[in-house]
């Protein structure tokens, strides 16, 4: 592997806790991924993309800045990519999804936040992720209350742009959705110096498009109970999918589903023959946050899909092409971004909706609903999506966990238990 | 004291449970207020107001819905009473302040929640609170995640309708507040069958902005450092404000308010001479909810003013009264209802500016900065305010609590040393 030794200098990181993580995520990697059986060949991109994962792509961002690019780091899906992208910006996920992170994080935020907020204010103080020195713009929501108030704490330190998401979704606040993307577009134009154009939006928008129909395709594939890819890897190519080039990322999804499809034809499979197939469902898994499916792989059952913002949420519907004025872009984009089911909003019963079909197209057996500790309003909503799963005739088990190790054995008693009663 | 049995009875309470509740609050009542010495004679309202807390206001509101005026309950300040009051509803709070509520609400609710949440919800769905069976529509609003969350398991077993706060202040927010504002006047209108015309709604302005001079008035004379009333005495009376008739309201406020001005001139105190004087900022303090006043104002201290919703916030700025149009208006309240800086908008710096003014006009020696356990919203922005507030030049204490006793002794130790170490 190149050193980097010089280009995380030059980023300001904290070296010496830097190479605390470097020394620790190997191994991490290596029991979660390397140690699969019969993965799909195409992993290797991702595999590699992974072992190097504060090398190759923060050295390909700071050559596009150096070209005079820019930078948006995002904390949400609600962010919409299209329009950094046709200003020829580049954006990156900023999620942090380690323990690592959270003592840092704890340094200026109660232990009571979830860990996802706290890991993600600790990887910028702390310096000890590169994405997090890149950023010219960090792009922060008003989601959830964590969310909200953590981006004061970050605006010290990094400069900060708050985007105001409606809390509900009737007609107004999709047009209300719309105007901040439009101010979004102005503060982008402005941060990049390129003109934002119906063109240009519209090339975007098909770029973008197209990376949500690649990973829609790895999807396809997984609803066959052949289970030609763990989940496990299939999450690993949705986390990435956040930080690497939109390009890249569709053309790598693209190869990925044609190798699952020819997989599923021959009845070639990742895992064992009767696994249970499981459906995961809540708040998102960033990396390297593979804790869950590790288990729950590792337990007689495979995860067929995810719901979560790491998952179907970040490529289910699409931006409708056919608009050719600003105005109508802005639009489309708001209500694409709007379909988005996240526990933020009130009501949030599409979500149960989604669960419930998902796993009749998954083919589940079962569903694991997931909250990071501390999320309230996943956690709130949680009693009502299990019911109704389970009126609709799938057990579900709810598991509330941190990034912490101390509850794995927990975990996995829990999970196993749950899995060995699922109907064969 | 009548026997409201026969009410209680009608409003399907829970009348086992209730008298629990009712044997423990005149203990509680008597603790606190009737311990104390030299208190205005105009309390005298207040306590039998309080002594007969489920009664003689639920009493008039039951006999007003006989005559067809309708109820709309609220839990944020938010919410503009004039809108109701014009169309001849009428208002009253709905915070739960009472540890008595919260294991209802805990049935619901993870414990991780904020007891103000917890105790509201408990209060409903346990039948223990008249208030919460009378109301016609319960108001809820999308400010904090755990109030966001907690409406939709409230709307199981209660008419709730929901306006969507925006989470920031610029001047598009205002303009969306005012849209919410138009839509809730719809609502209001149809369920009270009356419409909503520029007389009826300026008169209503009238009668709220009245109110909120004649608390204003009561709060002036606190300013004073002869210290004419206790803060718990006038907690009270805030308290008791979130559900009295307006005008009744701001009459008997301004009675009080006369004889706090006539105080001052005779130099007549409620406190012993020499109390230190303190400004306590933070999450609200719905009734019965007087722990804190309560143990500061026995440990050398008196509360000059509160700086929350049950306090300052509640009164200051008045609706500009020279709209005649329902446009203008709508605009007219949303920019009064906006500049109330609570720490669910992002960012909120006019708190801290609020908080150094406040403790400038009360002559604090102190301030006190109180989180409900659970508020994130609170507890995130706390460090910066309570840095800003050390900076110009205020001692600062840190107070995070939930409703129940458990802490007393140690709240008191805490607040003991920290009212000791005031200069003089
Ligand atoms: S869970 Fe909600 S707040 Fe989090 S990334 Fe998804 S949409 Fe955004
Ligand atoms: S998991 Fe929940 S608390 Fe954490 S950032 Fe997402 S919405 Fe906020
Ligand atoms: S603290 Fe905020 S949410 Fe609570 S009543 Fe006040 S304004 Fe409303
Ligand atoms: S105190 Fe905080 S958590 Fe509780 S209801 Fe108010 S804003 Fe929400």
């Amino acid at each position: 592997m190149t050193d980097r030794t010089e280009m995380w200098t030059e980023l300001g990181m904290d070296l010496e806790a830097h190479d605390n993580l470097c020394s620790v995520l190997p191994t991490a990697f290596g029991d979660v991924f390397l140690s699969q059986e019969n993965r799909p060949a195409g992993m290797a991109y991702w595999d590699m993309v992974t072992a190097d994962i504060h090398g190759i792509r923060p050295a390909e961002l700071v050559e596009a800045q150096k070209k005079g690019r820019k930078v948006f780091g995002t904390f949400c899906v609600y962010v919409p990519d299209e329009v950094v992208v046709a200003c020829d910006g580049i954006v990156t996920g900023l999620c942090g999804g380690s323990q690592f992170w959270v003592p840092d994080g704890e340094q200026v935020l109660p232990s009571d936040v979830c860990p996802l907020i706290k890991a993600s204010v600790g990887a910028r103080l702390g310096r000890t992720c590169p994405f997090f020195r890149i950023a010219d713009v960090f792009v922060g929501e008003t989601t959830c209350d964590g969310k909200k108030k953590a981006y004061e704490i970050l605006a010290n330190d990094a400069p900060m742009y708050i985007m105001d998401v409606p809390q509900m979704k009737r007609e107004k606040d999709i047009v209300k959705w719309a105007g901040e993307i439009e101010e979004f577009a102005a503060m982008v134009e402005e941060v990049t110096g390129n003109e934002l154009t119906p063109e240009n939006l519209g090339c975007a928008i098909k770029v973008i498009n197209d990376k949500r129909r690649a990973l829609a395709r790895v999807y396809e594939a997984r609803k066959s109970t052949v289970a030609p890819i763990s989940g496990t890897d299939a999450l690993l190519m949705m986390q990435i999918a956040f930080f690497d080039d939109p390009v890249r990322c569709a053309e790598m999804c693209n190869k990925l589903a044609d190798e699952l499809e020819q997989r599923i034809a021959e009845g070639v499979s990742a895992m064992p023959a009767g696994s249970k197939r499981i459906l995961i469902t809540g708040t998102p898994l960033a990396v390297p946050n593979w804790k869950l499916h590790h288990i729950i792989e590792t337990c007689g059952a495979v995860v067929a899909c995810e719901e979560m913002c790491t998952g179907t949420r970040y490529f289910e519907n699409l931006v409708d092409e056919g608009q050719t004025t600003l105005e109508g872009q802005f639009r489309a984009l708001s209500e694409r971004y709007m379909k988005n089911n996240c526990a933020c909003f009130t009501p949030n019963t599409g979500r149960i909706d989604d669960v419930i079909r998902l796993a009749r197209e998954y083919r589940v057996d079962g569903i694991i609903n997931t909250n990071l500790t501390f999320c309230t309003t996943y956690k709130l909503e949680g009693p009502a999506l299990e019911r109704a799963v389970e009126e609709a005739g799938f057990p579900v088990l709810n598991i509330e966990t941190d990034y912490s190790d101390g509850d794995s054995e927990q975990l996995r008693t829990r999970i196993g238990a749950f899995v060995e009663m699922l109907g064969d």
